[in-house]
């Protein structure tokens, strides 16, 4: 089943936004068994939309459209549809009691444009936007699906989780794909095929093994295509085993799970608490942990001690510590972490400090020298960490550290 | 003059990697009045990549391709250009030479599949790679320019910047395309469209307005298109001061820039210090700030009190205002902006506490009730947000709220 990713919008031939959502979509339609076989970016130009239209369904049985739903002037998706269907605007009730309600929530008057946007082209099923004024439209004709949605990453995102792909499943005849993923941290891509070499000669040609870098993390993803899906599990599970016990202590999870999630289900089943002390890398080890929904049961908060001054007087860092090894070192790190420890009561810390660059970088310490601390009651770990010299990327980096040092040292326990 | 980029690769189209290299093409090629028309991600198959040529073609003077240039066997794109212009491969000896001196550089055995790398179509010039051994291609046939770059971003830019960009200005008469961006926050695109209908409907039509919107932000776009550079930025210049006088406070920059690094620099140039407690945000309003390089100059640090109990030793929150009307109330979102505004001793401060959701709401405080504030010596702002009731869209829109009510504050000084 193939398909294709058509987004709408100059902002992404500007070079204004990076185009996330095709990446994204590929993915969840990967996972159902539908392949991508071209995304196109065009402008909100009416003509140009049209061919690229025609273009696509020569060649795909799905096209997705995204973005043009807007309700300004520059926005012209849905009347291009009408004109490429060959069929009028009509007023849709559904869509217009969603903006109507949308409107009255937010204790806002509904104008002229707002009531436009309820509008979808005849032949169309409208797909309810739970984020947003613009409806989503589902056409099925000539033999083709096309499903039009917003450009706002989460409210295309909803409605293909919620709505898009329940239907697609339900509409078509789709593959069986299963995915086992592993996800390990510490080590490279190379080193650990290496380690595996044999397991992997040894899986049978319906099962693929894919190695997914990402900053320090390597997910290993099994898939098995076929018929059968409770054989297929078995066998997956039979070789994600053995990968596992193979790859040893680099194995954080046995699922495709974001690393901070990991630590946070590990504490919570075991009622543990958790705060951090972050310098480099500035609350983004706080963030990663509070985007998940339940974090509050785990991690009860953390200092950003930017500055010197706020290392020494919110995290309990020493001032002769700071003056004779620097921000820098393993002292202060340490002190971090059992500063925090015990200043907010947790049962484990971490802490980070070090130098994200692009400026404050010395012979000595150069840009991409991070400590990182983890600290429980009676034993605190540090390690040192030289990563490059882009900022983003020893932050994430130091994020992705951190979270595997508290890892190995909850596990000893 | 119009453009085309057309990457090659499959991980592209499974969603193994997100293209971030168009978005940086095109913003190089629009600041040259190279108008990028259609971006198209195509796999590694001989067919496909041939129409994709044919068609861009079609549409555009100048097609960009990358991607395709590595060493194996999936890596097809000189043998797939070699046949669409019909010409054969022959060895390149300053390509050759590049290979052998990386090889020898990095002291590794040159393999055969290495020395393919420095074979080109017989009919390109060859743009020299100082970053890796794939050679870049240009070719000028049939009244058009194409340009094969490697897909590895670190090496298409270079030959970009070094090489491509100038070859282009040389080459061809460009015409001026300019930007100018209107940051605005607090209303919706359809209020600030109808706000400003009679101001857009007087652009001439080489001047084109476009409202990309991004929680809880809205950023007016005006592009001009023409010849002379200096009567067009006037013009540009003109309607962006008409629509920011008629926008009025929720304007907060005149050019496109993350709103973190609008308040970052407006209180960097008037050496004035930052700190936040964070509750529901969890740590995402430090991440902003600290992701920017320089931020430390500004902000020296933040409370993340996600527990109760850290509200009231790390932010000083009274345990009695936190009894009496709860974490998420004026009261406590007060206290904590006043508490970290003594405490870390800035100039400024912001608070947020909320319920992020899913869960955690009630009938009185339902998911998305948020209370913010900022602070300053004598005088604390507060005021309650309700957004929806999607976790992390709540953390997103508190920060934009949040930065947004300390620049009011910044500017009433």
């Amino acid at each position: 089943m193939l398909a294709e990713i058509i987004t709408i919008g100059d902002e992404i031939l500007i070079g204004q936004i990076v185009d996330t959502n095709s990446a994204w979509m590929a993915q969840k339609l990967n996972q159902q068994g539908i392949r991508v076989k071209q995304i196109s970016s065009v402008s909100d130009d009416k003509q140009h939309i049209l061919n690229a239209l025609t273009e696509a369904a020569t060649r795909a049985d799905i096209i997705f459209i995204t973005g043009g739903l807007g309700p300004t002037k520059d926005d012209i998706t849905k009347q291009t549809l009408a004109e490429y269907f060959n069929v009028k605007l009509v007023l849709n009730e559904d869509a217009l009691n969603n903006v109507f309600n949308i409107f009255k929530r937010y204790n806002r008057p509904m104008l002229d444009v707002n009531r436009k946007q309820a509008e979808v082209p005849e032949n169309c099923e409208v797909i309810l936007n739970n984020n947003g004024t613009a409806p989503g439209m589902w056409f099925n004709t000539g033999g083709k699906i096309y499903v039009s949605m917003p450009g706002v990453p989460f409210e295309m995102m909803y409605m293909m989780e919620d709505t898009v792909i329940p239907k697609l499943k339900a509409s078509l005849k789709l593959p069986v794909i299963i995915h086992k993923t592993i996800l390990t941290v510490g080590e490279g891509e190379s080193y650990l095929a290496e380690k595996i070499a044999d397991i992997e000669n040894d899986l049978p040609h319906n099962i693929k093994l894919a190695y997914l870098p990402k900053m320090g993390q390597v997910r290993l993803r099994l898939s098995a295509y076929g018929n059968g899906e409770a054989s297929l599990q078995d066998k997956l599970e039979e070789f994600a085993g053995r990968i596992a016990e193979r790859v040893g202590h680099n194995v954080v999870a046995l699922e495709d799970t974001p690393l901070e999630k990991v630590v946070l289900n590990y504490m919570q089943e075991r009622g543990l608490k958790l705060s951090a002390a972050e310098s480099c890398t500035g609350g983004y080890i706080s963030h990663l942990l509070t985007q998940h929904a339940g974090s509050s049961a785990v991690f009860l908060g953390s200092a950003i001690t930017y500055d010197n001054r706020i290392k020494e007087k919110i995290a309990g860092v020493n001032h002769q510590t700071l003056e004779t090894f620097g921000a820098v070192s393993e002292q202060t790190a340490r002190e971090m972490a059992e500063g925090v420890l015990s200043r907010f009561g947790t049962d484990y810390s971490i802490a980070v400090t070090g130098i994200a660059g692009p400026g404050g970088g010395s012979e000595d310490k150069p840009v991409g020298t991070v400590w990182i601390a983890a600290a429980k009651a009676n034993k605190t770990v540090a390690k040192k960490f030289t990563f490059g010299n882009k900022r983003m990327q020893n932050i994430e980096r130091s994020a992705v550290a951190a979270f595997f040092m508290l890892i190995t040292l909850l596990k000893e326990s």
